[in-house]
């Protein structure tokens, strides 16, 4: 699990955090590996909105200068550019905010500067965190989409431009474009992490998340935005008990991720996992009607000035979308989210014993073309039931392109959910 | 319930919008009226921080000289300054944000603007909508408090500046001020209204709610903002059933809130409403207790740049909550949102077959003094349910000082509460 051996640009942020702490380096040189890698590589990459290095260097220093700030300290991280920042644009992937300075910075940027991270720069997002994408492209075949909306996040943090970055998910904003990058990403509970400063895209289904490149480096930085003293997650005494459940959509996996699944599933038995399968009664597949029902209704509230008085400047997809929302009645909104509501109600009964289910991530790996940010299906499906939900990059194809799995962890229950997944990475890594 | 011969200043605001399309009067004459009132008496209520009158009036100019733009065409609204203005500095009542100018509308405002609404100005808040007063004093006595935190709004609507206003409620901050002053404050189902481009105080209890002079024009309102088309709530068949509720914090409740409690009980069984006795089991009294757990972390997590950066600008009383907030464990703060999660589960036994229930609204009349805007006991405690609340004007102490019932409706049945408080209004008024 050590990276100690690597280029600062690859370490680990808890690696780059005790290194610093131990005068091993100094938060400028982890800024500054950090910069020559997206120096070298964002020509192609595109991850990044927002980067005037002179900002993250001059951080670096005052914290080299300063005492020991929290335990992030000098650690360099990514902001999706619809999280607020006082001191850098937030242009939320749209020319309606080309050059927008906010005020103050957004929750989780000022927890972040509170323990002492550099914050590097603005990594890009679809607009308004939405379907319509960035320029970013996927790391492993810059032919294809990274995923979205976070797709600078995923992208930087794949590339090791940086070691952790921010990320939202509405629908699968978080998780699909880590798997499609071959990285975690983890969404935690709903409303776990605060979204003050935050761009609301759909107010009851936006989660903040976190991208990393291993579960230990998620949950840091999770611990961090939850104000909790950050450590790995908990050690389990015994094997995980995991349920394998094919969901009310898996006609949509393609053969790649159905693969995964099934190898996923008999690497974690070997491993002394005990994994039953999980059925999913049918009526479930109302939830993710529903969510695009909520979904549309919500985007069409939160972006009630932009349409009034931008209207040209929002994409054909999200007028689209904006459209949907103003023709749809307030009852048949507060419908979908009984609909929601209810599910989440029975989900105790679907998970019974288990600590976590093993369910698709993807349908399979990034779409060729970067037209569109992929299928948000399998993963907006549990965002719209509130529960945590992560992605382990465990598989890639023959041709070198990762298809995640996805974990979901009970409800209310993220640092159970880290803790399977900590036991599960660390068995099914490497493929 | 017309009001048609009165100054337009004094109509409701359905009566403008009527007026106004009838060609009775102009939106211009409906704005002029409001900015009289305002000139003549704000200099005494202090209840705006921003008015310009040339901006409603070029508003009201170019509605006039247009076609119809929807159901609010014409009707000067008055807003919460934590509500972010295009047009408008939106100053959160902290120096912090003197003369801060948003970007965008928040959402109810662009819902209210495209609706026709003219946008007088922004209202008196307490600091980021909490405890620490703005300078508006009451209507009915300016050596006591308005309430707050939506202290402005409640106060100039109350006054006849503007007939219906916008607030939020995190603890009481809708229905104490509308209580102390007189009039009617609304507080829907949690989220009802979207909560975009509104300053969050705490993330899981803030709701947008509204001000107004009685039920029709506060469900006027409410359509308007989520979207429904606008009319009175539904006339009941039958008189409603109603649980008489004193909660699990009688004992602070005043002789003049026993009272007009007990006295709108007599005459609403008195009109036919089925009126019995509704007992709250004792821990229940754990919400209120962790309603302020979760205000008080919430709050910390939304202020944190502020905290971090103007620090010296945060009233003291504010920063007590902040510290509180800080020193609190993310555990403790889990247990608390489970608390009150596990409350909901019980609030349909504890309605039982009611409509809605009878319960105290304040602990009395408006304290004298500047220097706190009262307890938000009675309200709060609803706002960690997430249910329906409003507030209706029907009495006042012998010296002339109003003090509202509350009724609370079932969960997520806005449109039911609205009627049974239209329907109860209609029999306690006057009083």
């Amino acid at each position: 699990m050590t990276s100690s051996q690597q280029p600062l640009n690859q370490r680990f942020a808890r690696e780059l955090a005790q290194g610093i702490a131990a005068g091993a380096f100094t938060a400028v040189e982890a800024t500054e590996a950090c910069l020559a890698r997206i120096a070298a590589r964002d020509g192609v990459l595109k991850a990044w909105v927002h980067l005037d290095p002179e900002a993250p260097l001059a951080q670096a220093r005052a914290l080299d200068a300063g005492p020991p700030r929290g335990p992030l300290h000098g650690v360099p991280v990514g902001i999706k550019d619809i999280f607020d920042t006082f001191d850098a644009p937030t242009e939320m992937g749209s020319p309606i905010y080309a050059g927008h300075q906010p005020f103050a910075d957004s929750y989780a940027v000022a927890a972040l500067r509170a323990a002492g991270a550099v914050i590097l720069g603005k990594t890009v997002t679809a607009e308004f965190a939405g379907m319509h994408p960035g320029p970013t492209v996927n790391p492993h075949d810059p032919s294809r989409t990274p995923g979205g909306s976070s797709s600078g996040s995923a992208a930087a943090v794949a590339d090791f431009m940086v070691p952790v970055a921010l990320g939202t998910q509405t629908g699968g904003s978080v998780l699909r474009p880590a798997s499609f990058c071959g990285i975690v990403g983890f969404k935690p509970q709903f409303a776990a992490i605060s979204r003050a400063g935050v761009k609301l895209a759909a107010e009851t289904l936006d989660t903040v998340g976190v991208l990393a490149r291993d579960v230990d480096d998620a949950a840091f930085l999770f611990d961090v935005l939850t104000g909790q003293p950050p450590g790995a997650p908990a050690e389990r005494t015994a094997p995980p008990v995991i349920g394998f459940c094919r969901t009310v959509i898996w006609d949509r996996a393609a053969p790649e991720t159905v693969q995964a699944l099934e190898e996923a599933r008999e690497r974690l038995v070997a491993a002394g996992a005990a994994v039953d399968e999980v059925e999913m009664p049918g009526d479930f597949l109302a939830v993710d009607r529903d969510r695009n029902v909520i979904n549309s209704v919500e985007r069409a509230r939160t972006m009630a000035h932009e349409w009034h008085h931008h209207r040209e400047a929002i994409s054909d997809t999200l007028a689209e979308t904006l459209t949907e929302g103003l023709a749809t009645p307030h009852d048949a909104y507060l419908a979908a989210l009984e609909t929601c509501r209810q599910a989440r109600g029975r989900l105790p009964a679907l998970f019974g014993a288990n600590d976590a289910l093993l369910v698709p991530c993807v349908p399979g790996v990034a779409p060729a073309g970067l037209g569109s940010t992929g299928d948000p299906t399998f993963q907006g499906f549990w965002t719209a039931l509130h529960v945590p939900t992560i992605t382990l990059p465990t598989h890639r194809t023959a041709d070198g392109l990762p298809v995640g799995i996805q974990l979901v962890g009970r409800p209310r229950d993220d640092a159970g959910l880290l803790s399977v997944a900590r036991w599960a990475l660390a068995r099914l890594k490497g493929d």
